[in-house]
């Protein structure tokens, strides 16, 4: 039997992927600034038993105030305590502001500090809103870029952390790291208390890695099945998983759908374009932070309607979309080969 | 736009619907005493980080217990703190015992306060083992019986309650009532906190209905899929809801699953049995408690072996499994026409 080892908190891991002064800023306050909004945004949604009463009614506490603004409040509350991002934009208001507050006292203090490191932060504040009623999983989605804008950047080269909050019956983040020519490719696993948030989180898995074959279960994920009906070829991928014998999960989460590969070890997402349905994942806010998570798990992340890299292609603009093949690369090359095209 | 309503409390809606001395024992201990393990189950997850390492090393804090142990514990003194509950089991320990701890000073107490209404409690303690280690939602499914046993009883004459506890973002319950000849049909909704249990537990819908014909978007969530592979029908099932555009929603937890359709007030689950895929559902466990769920809701529960009402069959054994084709009543008959017989 193993010895049972200590939890590692996040902190000291922090200080392990991101040793040095170069990211101190990320490490020390963007990072933590946006865990802490993670277990902020658990709480929110612990109190929400209202947005139950789905649909136009999906209200929260007294104010009427919906979940959605609760989180996207909470993050760039978080966003704007942290001197070093200059630029933050959301799925929710998608136009790129500055992150910090205009006209305080600290204005001259963020200047300076902000000089050595600056970042620009995308977020989908709180995805999945089709399944909070039925209390079901669902996620934060944040990608961070080096620079004062993401657009007309590449993600490849720029995008160089991404966070997933995940709220279900736990609080987890995955959390990917990789920075070119200074940090390798890194993806952890992330136990939140919602009480204590960046201080008290722990690592759970040092390293979040897709496996090799053989596997012992396949999963598949088949997002917009009714796109199957107008288009033979995802009908005939849906029955390939279907006769060998793939086990079905599919939540309708985009995050909790992702995490399920990376925390089972296997796993196929396809999102895909046809002529009768459009893309509609973000590229900025949903795409590229998901895409990141998956490479620095060693998996891919695949462009349907073009089968390239969903980072290997610059942000021409803030609002593009797209679909999204996702997870074990060999399942992916798979999805390319008999999908795209 | 509709006045904003003080929400009702668990308390007084109880009042309401278990009106009177007959139900008292079940209103005021049984289901108070539930709904708090509920809530000390949803504690527990929270802290569960660990459970994250799924597989052999599914260990819950340093004492290397198991969630499902520590539920299977809530419930087992929950219920041994209501002198009128005189049996129990569970799917973890599927033997009816007597649910008083034996031997106490309490016992004469308790065998005068059981006098008049007697009840066995069969449940399971956490049922989606397999989406726990993905942070997905999962739950907690308990029935209620009138008299010391389930066994060789009416489902329909003498299971007379059951919760569902749904582990999500939040913590919620859905409750269901139908005492025949004494209470009506009745299926609601709770927010539950974590913290304060039942004293602070609200009623979120008062009536879970699912709705009626014409259906704004239809779901469905096809369990064991793999079955279909080496069955047609099964196949041309999941084809015929492709092609009519239904709408995928399956985490392949059976709580949430079910849940889902109550909520969103549309929903076909269908777990079949075919010549290569055995039936795996207990039906003490899960089937029966499930059925009272969805009748009460307005749906249908049928076993896809004979397309008998789940409800309708005497429990004969313990250990007995089936099938379980749930949700929209007029989808449950389209299921039964192309897959039962």
């Amino acid at each position: 039997m193993a010895a049972t080892q200590e939890p590692a908190s996040l902190l000291d891991h922090l200080a392990r992927v991101l040793s040095g002064s170069q990211h101190a800023a990320l490490r020390d306050s963007v990072i933590p600034a946006l865990v802490d909004a993670i277990a902020g945004t658990s709480r929110a949604l612990r109190d929400a038993q209202h947005v139950a009463l789905a649909g136009t009614a999906n209200t929260f506490g007294d104010d009427q105030l919906n979940v959605d603004v609760l989180a996207e409040n909470l993050i760039r509350d978080a966003l704007a305590a942290c001197p070093s991002v200059s630029t933050a934009s959301s799925e929710e208001d998608p136009i790129e502001r500055p992150a910090q507050k205009q006209n305080t006292e600290h204005d001259s203090i963020n200047t300076a500090a902000a000089s050595s490191e600056i970042y620009t932060v995308a977020f989908d504040p709180l995805d999945g809103s089709s399944i909070i009623a039925p209390n079901w999983t669902v996620g934060t989605i944040i990608g961070i870029w080096q620079g004062t804008t993401a657009i007309r950047q590449s993600p490849a080269q720029r995008q160089i952390a991404s966070i997933l909050g995940i709220y279900g019956p736990r609080t987890t983040a995955v959390i990917a790291l990789r920075i070119p020519g200074q940090v390798e490719a890194t993806c952890f696993e992330v136990g939140i208390s919602d009480d204590s948030g960046f201080n008290d989180a722990e690592i759970v898995r040092a390293e979040v890695k897709l496996s090799l074959p053989p596997f012992k279960t396949r999963y598949f994920a088949p997002a917009n099945l009714r796109a199957a009906a107008d288009d033979e070829r995802y009908m005939k991928l849906v029955a390939h998983y279907i006769q060998n014998k793939y086990t079905l999960r599919y939540s309708g989460g985009l995050v909790p759908d992702v995490v399920h590969a990376l925390v089972k070890g296997h796993g196929i997402y396809v999102s895909p374009v046809t002529s009768t349905s459009k893309a509609k994942l973000r590229r900025l806010y949903e795409l590229c932070p998901l895409a990141l998570i998956v490479e620095c798990a060693g998996g891919k992340a695949v462009d349907p309607a073009s089968g390239q890299n969903i980072l290997d292609k610059p942000l021409e603009d803030i609002d593009e979309r797209g679909g999204l093949i996702c997870g074990t690369a060999e399942e992916v090359d798979f999805v390319v080969q008999n999908l795209v095209g």
